[in-house]
């Protein structure tokens, strides 16, 4: 998606060999107008799947998955890191490792939210070593439910986890996929 | 907003006598088209303001915080729990004491997505206590920026957090005020 690689060619900033800011419009400042051309994409790329419900997980996921759920009309359902008070009774769950954080949590999705009946596409902002993204297969699996594939704004190829994932037969669509990065240099696959 | 106690009366959980459950639509499941309606009554609500950001909090004010920038045209930053390893540098932090979670969290945003000429509106879900959104009137106020008030979905006037505010000259409105509560029963303001 050409709106996409340009505006992270403008604003992305490289730290490091693996870490990609995307602060100013993407996860942390929010451009409302951008962020719904990333849903309508999705929602043409993922047209006639019949999907009834789109899962992501808190927090940076929530923006891009409203705007795919609105394009779409079906609801969405966004993971909790971990269990909250408020959050009883059956619910699916799975940990995840975040190379970022380094460190391990918990996503957990209230069992009604997500059923057998469902048809799910699941929606990220990054794809990097796939952890978080396999949690997410795993709750939809939990559930019973069928799932179309993923979403994914930004993949980062070098770490693998999206080949990782095809490879086990999973639709994965990125809508800009870096092949390799430094400070102050992008390149998209 | 009629739409919005007719889904809190049709689908809200009252758990105890302080937790009100709104999972189904709001902050666990979200329905995106009334989702957008929120945003549009905050808008009109706020509109001649001269709103240039909306400021909240991660996970569940995203969403709503989403539509009102869509419907303002102006960007959102959702402020984040804890400082994550790629959120270097200059920020403005408060911290936050969860009655629901018990604990408390360091919100954080980083400068330069906040700045003195900048108007802000805050957008939340939840209005109880106050903790969460005199933690967010900080980050505005260590920003030096203009403050035009609060957009709250759901007010818990019997937690006093939003008296105390307004006695304090912050203007906020909700969209929902629910007065009291007990399992099976909600009145609203």
């Amino acid at each position: 998606m050409q709106e996409l690689r340009d505006r992270i060619l403008a604003e992305g900033v490289v730290v490091g060999s693996e870490v990609l800011k995307v602060d100013s419009f993407l996860n942390h400042q929010i451009d409302p107008a951008f962020t719904m051309h990333l849903g309508q994409e999705f929602a043409r790329r993922f047209a006639g799947s019949g999907v009834t419900k789109v899962l992501t997980v808190e927090a940076s996921g929530i923006a891009i998955a409203l705007a795919v759920g609105l394009a779409l009309s079906v609801p969405v359902v966004f993971a909790k890191k971990k269990q909250a008070l408020t959050q009883q009774g059956d619910c699916y769950s799975a940990e995840v490792f975040s190379f970022t954080r380094r460190e391990a949590t918990l996503i957990v999705v209230t069992a009604r939210y997500l059923s057998a009946g469902d048809t799910i596409l699941i929606i990220d902002d990054f794809l990097a070593h796939g952890e978080a993204l396999r949690g997410l297969v795993s709750l939809v699996h939990q559930a019973g439910a069928k799932l179309v594939g993923a979403g994914i704004v930004i993949e980062k190829c070098f770490q693998r986890g999206g080949d990782n994932l095809r490879a086990e037969g999973l639709r994965i669509e990125s809508l800009a996929a870096i092949e390799s990065m430094e400070p102050g240099v992008i390149h998209f696959a």
